[in-house]
């Protein structure tokens, strides 16, 4: 990973939003319009379409079947959480390397659940934040339905079953190619320098009186980390499981890690024409020369472009 | 799994120590000296060695690296666990089927790691039970060195690590029976009538004010669904990866169940001569039949006698 953040470690400056209340925060977000940026790339009819399916196949997966105390929290949780570019950016690697949707489909939907399971753990209102309000970082509130406890084992029971999901969809002659995403997906959303050390570092970041994450430096740590991170696994694991060839999933992780810098950094509040922003774009753009011979204009909607 | 319960389903009666409080209770399972019956277990040479194997693999595997923040507490939780049954029983199966305990290794240390994490999870101060009175079953409490967010993360660690974990062990020719493992494991831990299902219904029976579960039904109930399932599952994970045949592996996952029940029952007070007690080791020495052409004394010892 060091080769690929090198290029984004030079800016110390403090984001023009420094050091405001979460009341001012919100005026400020609504002022750089973050959402109607980000629902422009979830709106697109490339990611509506490969979202769709990822929906669907989930659907078709997670009835709500007895246990209904366990089952029927889990539905709710699963898919009132916010729509994410990971999942859909995994199926459009699979594409780009030539392969069908349908063969990252269960990578997609493990990936979706591993972002249900960690948003809905973010919000858990613990004793020492008994509101859980949103200081882990920006994007939507959850509302609670259920009580603590609930949503702590419900959680807790999504992780294994996105394993569970991706374990299954083995049909014989794949099985080295899945224990490949597994491990992946695992070093991503678990504690190898992926989404729980962004956690960490957005918690300490934090503060443990709920000060804002004020520096560019240290917001952009903690997208390399978790959304750079996540899109740049979702990217090798659809790259790895649409047959994709060695050097392929090499490129397909740096561009991923651009990718979700770029989403994260819109998710922050920055502007499209942001230095940072711009620079993970040229970037990207680098990375996806690679791919010249193939049909690169879907997945470049993903760099907002 | 319906044909191993149904022996076990017809004792409505309630325990001796019928809703007493959590005071008394501990007197009583002083009394009882569960402490003393399990500890008999967990102190035979067999399970010495198992257990001595299984933590030198992870000690290996489970280094305090950078970022410290997340590995120290990872470290700390993991090992100071209380030890129990389950990830010994893997290998003991593994054993009994003619395999190496190598082969298993992994497959016990994600077991291991697994109830590391529940346990955290189980102990976690939230808003709606800020004390974490150890009201969701039987055993030790958890001394909090960390602040619950911490904690929170860390046991969400965990769980992609096993799973790595297991992934990684792959030699190359092993992958098909390492992906049936992390299917037994990913629905024995997660959702699907295991683990979670079994702590919502120690949840529930606790009911909100901390009352105690009392009746002998409902505990069984539980414990079918926590150790029964467990040690089923490390059973079934053992003989897979020991190279057992269809059949032994389905004598495996029954026989698992009592052994369970057996060490769940206890656990939880039970004396070693208490119907339900001796009824689980009936049945399961008849599973054992089966394997009377193997050396069978080595996981007899998992039965307390």
């Amino acid at each position: 990973m060091a080769t690929t953040t090198s290029h984004l470690k030079n800016v110390k400056s403090t984001v023009h939003f420094s050091c405001i209340s979460n009341q001012h925060r919100s005026h400020l977000t609504t002022k750089l319009k973050p959402t109607t940026v980000r629902m422009s790339m979830t709106q697109t009819p490339y990611w509506a379409s490969l979202h769709a399916d990822i929906e669907t196949h989930l659907k078709q997966t997670i009835t709500i079947k007895e246990p209904l105390v366990v089952f029927e929290p889990m539905h709710h949780l699963i898919f009132t959480a916010p729509k994410t570019t990971v999942p859909a950016f995994c199926l459009a690697a699979c594409e780009l390397v030539g392969g069908q949707r349908h063969q990252a489909i269960s990578a997609a939907s493990a990936l979706f659940l591993m972002e249900a399971a960690t948003y809905t753990h973010e919000h858990l209102p613990l004793t020492d934040r008994p509101e859980s309000k949103p200081r882990l970082g920006p994007g939507p509130m959850m509302k609670h339905v259920y009580g603590p406890n609930v949503e702590l084992l419900t959680g807790d029971g999504i992780v294994p079953f996105g394993f569970e999901l991706l374990a299954r969809s083995n049909g014989g002659e794949n099985s080295e190619r899945i224990l490949k995403v597994m491990v992946e997906i695992s070093r991503a959303v678990g504690s190898g320098g992926g989404v729980i050390d962004a956690q960490y570092r957005k918690t300490l970041g934090g503060g443990s009186d709920g000060e804002e994450m004020c520096h560019v430096e240290e917001i952009r740590r903690v997208v390399e980390k978790y959304e750079g991170r996540l899109h740049s696994c979702g990217a090798v694991c659809g790259g790895v499981l649409g047959g994709g060839c060695e050097e392929e999933i090499e490129r397909l992780r740096k561009f991923g890690f651009y990718v979700g810098i770029i989403q994260g950094m819109i998710k922050w509040g920055f502007k499209e024409d942001h230095k940072e922003v711009v620079e993970a774009r040229n970037l990207a753009l680098q990375e996806l020369q690679f791919f010249k011979d193939k049909e690169v204009d879907a997945i470049k909607t993903f760099l907002n472009i």
